[in-house]
């Protein structure tokens, strides 16, 4: 194992075990397109089992779109998305939530360890209801946050309370919702609609899986026709199958949670090696897959000369991801190089 | 081998052996992220070799969006764009081009064989130059047709005259861009940049790949931002090297030309076979991949009878494609049931 | 009197006397912004009584944006429009609803005289269901028509039937929506909710007003956030009640219907004049303010020397629109001018 | 006269004097429309002659649709444009700059007084060059500002050093673009394009006109088919001589510039009236027509129970505008209410 960007992000990793035998399987023979298949079927059938409800399901090819056509789903042009500031669709989509919604604006909350704190939802859904500045229509929360951190199902009963009396819809921006669910070890039913989630974007990419996220609507009112805005967007695969072929495995005898509770407990070690080397100091809980730490100019520098690649930010930050594939080995060369 | 939807559509058959190896290979280790890796370069470089220019490349996930962020990086939406009346972008992608393009419409040319006849094209670009109609800025041709025909390089240079006097470009919709070179023996250069095409949306699916299409602009002022519209638009992969690597391979060797020539071969013997047949009707020059029919109601009864499955249309017509997978078995089989 | 651009349309004629003198009394004084005025409330309540129901009103500067907008607010952009093949939304807007609807497909229908056939319109709206296709949504009727025709109520209600059971909803284009009331000389309520008709854009500007159009909205639940949309679309007048005193009126004591029964009566005289001269042939039944005629090379010659200008079409064909400020006395000097 | 919404805004103030006489000659006779006429003409040539330059000049309607369309026609779905965060384009347009652009966002720079700060522009400009970024192409300034400040043309030229050196093109607000050319005295010509400004929205509702709104293109190609885009945009004046005859007459003789400086004027004697009450403090250098107080809950009683209307801030903030219309009268009537 030569150090590289194992940790640069969970989406270095490439295909699981599972994932990849499910794409052979799915490569035999010839199968009807655009999801007529008995692999889509069956998957989507598979995810209402593991919700506990007749929820509907598509899948899109990429985080960024499942997002924003799920935003897109919930708002008109004037209407506005509220979300974290440090959240994904803020910061790491190109704009593509106004994009596909044709103008929606985001209004940024604050709050601690990029979740969103209720007051200033509430705050942001109340402060205007002129016809001058877009109507806020949904909230987008990320589970697990952009920092690593987990909404507890209370938290997020919290946040529908807020919104659920101004008329607000609730997004999930769950692109590590496995991890997130690992990490919570409730049920996904209570993790989503019973804590008033309305759509959530399920991360399958950084699952274990490859161009797939899918898009999991708890209200079939808001998804009436979600296949056309898929199919107009540029999202609907003609050739389905091997989408679907690598959640319905996935979804099996809770592979999916398997894989997101290893690199969790990854992360764990990790952590707990780095805060035992000075010059490291873990800047969030570590409730997920991510482990951000302050490093000393030091470390960083021991780190980046042996190898290693991850994100920097500005004042000696720095991010680590951990995924499916990631090894123990691995996290023990990473913390021997930062301790040096 | 059982009857079924094999000649439904070049979407039914799966992954070729090629582009399975490459992805085999491309799952092995971690990779960066977003295109960040050298099966990305590579491919890139791959393309330039087959087009004898410094193109620019882009990897998406589908058609549709291939298509349509190549028009919406040619018009603004008060722009229009021509295309054939049976043209994919105007019939099947649910109006995609408007929608990627904020508004552009589709002015359709008229044309034997689902090609647009120049004199019609000049006609569409000439009949109105005031402000209260959209301002034609882009021809859309589909390489090969969707009625299986396909454009000589004279016949686009034709439709080249018209356009450049006019200051409208060129897109070209190749979908099947390799069973049009492989029925045209020229080089790849001179079927598109030196005919005239300013911008290629070249494959994969149709051809043995699974979920990308290659954007290929050969006018690089009209691609300097073209990544972040990808972007935006939700079709930047993430593990990129899993389509990149599929197209790295393919190009190589000539496999593409390959699997497109063994699709058209079979298309012929398919059509050959057809004409012997009472009831059956040969509809279009055989020139790509696709046979189309006239099926008389007792052949259509026995195909279906048989368990074969197909595009119908109104009045008995009836199509039938080739892939890269399609055997002779399969194409004796399929005459055999419509023989009786 | 010199010839000009009299008949050219009905809008190279100014603001008549009594919408200039409600501008006059608007100018007095201050008055709130954005429509929170005395004159806007007083207008939309005319409009309340001139259709005997409690339809919702909004105000907006052009047609393209009335059309556009009220579409808007029935489509999503993935559905698909059907109106006549010489529909101004098709022909005259620049992609305005496409623009407004994020890609809304426009489909054209069929029908003698610029009025949607009923059969065509069933046939357009089933002859898709799929994904990859827009949806269609909407049924747009101009009335009076572009050829100059009018939609009797009867007529209406059969493409009412058609849409109803499809779940389309129906718009009426009413630029010239007083010279259709004047001709058909039923009530308001009759010819529009009460038979069929969702949202009709009530031509303000054509029947004497300037830069104002009304949306008046019978399906309140289709309008619910219009307000937002309009101000988003840079609709929503900061000195309202310029547009609004000239609507409050023309919509007392009938001057709005006064006006347009006078340019109809022109247009009747004017029709009654040109069949009898040589080389003049009248194109459509004359049913509001239009008249279409054929001319002969001679006839067309003459009416230019003398200066009179209009909209020429291919063959032959002329256009002459009546308004309100038309005279008895120009309508004798162009029929003079074309008898020669 | 009695108190009411006099400085509530000033767009309560109606129609000056001469723009109620252009109009009054405009309605004379017939007028070819959409622009076609001398008006037009004749007005298009008065900017050229007050910016001496050779500007490209288009009406528009509301101060909404010119500054976004003036961003549209800058910036792509993917670009984004850095505005101040009390700037109008972020707080009171309802999100049309993102609607006309497609997408774009809007990225807020800092500054006192609602003036950006060029370092925070400088920032904003260079934080991000990724392609998960949208790119900052333009930047919005607002002359006068939401704050009452005026930018002098040195400093405008800092801001355009920091955006000429990154392809940012510079955008100016100037919906109260007359008040600002008022207090700066400076030539208009050296208050735009000669301190880098491409693009100018000039208000006319504000400086006593009524619905109209110019846009002012100093770069021609960026302006090259922006009637397209205005018509697509529901903007499009048929009675085009109605907005254009108001600016042909403002603009002879310095008329608009009078009117805006008796504007400032009275905006002065108010805050050197409110300087001297207790429980009145000036919270802005007042420079232009806007005053902005913090008023002590005695004052603002007072002043409400006489009948003046104001909007009002969070902490005791009040904005009295004064118009082309305020009097003397009206502003010692304010200040009487507020002494009490």
């Amino acid at each position: 194992m030569a150090p590289g960007c194992q940790f640069a992000s969970d989406n270095t990793a490439g295909i699981c075990p599972e994932a990849w035998e499910a794409l052979q399987e799915a490569n035999l023979g010839h199968q009807p397109s655009y999801g007529d298949d008995h692999y889509t079927r069956e998957a989507c059938d598979s995810f209402r089992e593991v919700f506990e409800t007749d929820c509907d399901v598509y899948f899109v090819f990429t985080g960024t779109a499942a997002n924003s056509l799920a935003l897109a789903s919930l708002c008109h042009s004037y209407h506005s998305v509220i979300a974290h500031s440090v959240s994904h669709v803020e910061t790491d989509e190109c704009g593509a939530p106004e994009f596909f919604s044709n103008g929606s604006k985001l209004l940024l909350a604050k709050g601690e360890h990029a979740k969103c704190d209720p007051a200033d939802v509430a705050r942001l859904i109340r402060s205007r209801n002129d016809l001058h500045f877009p109507k806020p229509r949904a909230l987008s929360v990320s589970q697990s946050t952009e920092f690593g951190t987990v909404y507890r199902p209370e938290e997020l009963k919290e946040l529908w309370g807020v919104c659920r009396s101004h008329g607000v819809s609730m997004h999930m921006d769950g692109a590590r919702f496995a991890n997130a669910m690992a990490s919570l070890g409730c049920s996904p039913a209570e993790a989503t609609w019973r804590s008033g989630v309305d759509v959530l974007c399920f991360g399958g990419t950084k699952n274990g899986m490859a161009m797939t996220e899918a898009v999991v609507f708890f209200d079939k009112e808001l998804s009436k026709e979600f296949a056309w805005r898929c199919k107009q967007a540029g999202q609907l695969a003609s050739k389905m199958r091997f989408i679907s072929a690598q959640w319905r495995r996935l979804l099996q005898d809770g592979v999916w949670l398997r894989y997101a509770s290893l690199a969790n407990a990854h992360a764990q070690a990790l952590a707990a090696g780095l805060r035992e080397i000075e010059g490291a100091e873990i800047l969030h809980a570590v409730e997920a897959n991510a482990v951000f730490a302050k490093l000393s100019p030091d470390v960083d520098k021991r780190l980046k000369a042996a190898g290693w690649k991850y994100y920097s930010f500005i004042g000696g930050g720095a991010r680590f991801m951990c995924s499916w594939k990631t090894t123990e080995e691995e996290v023990q060369a990473l913390l021997g190089a930062a301790r040096g």
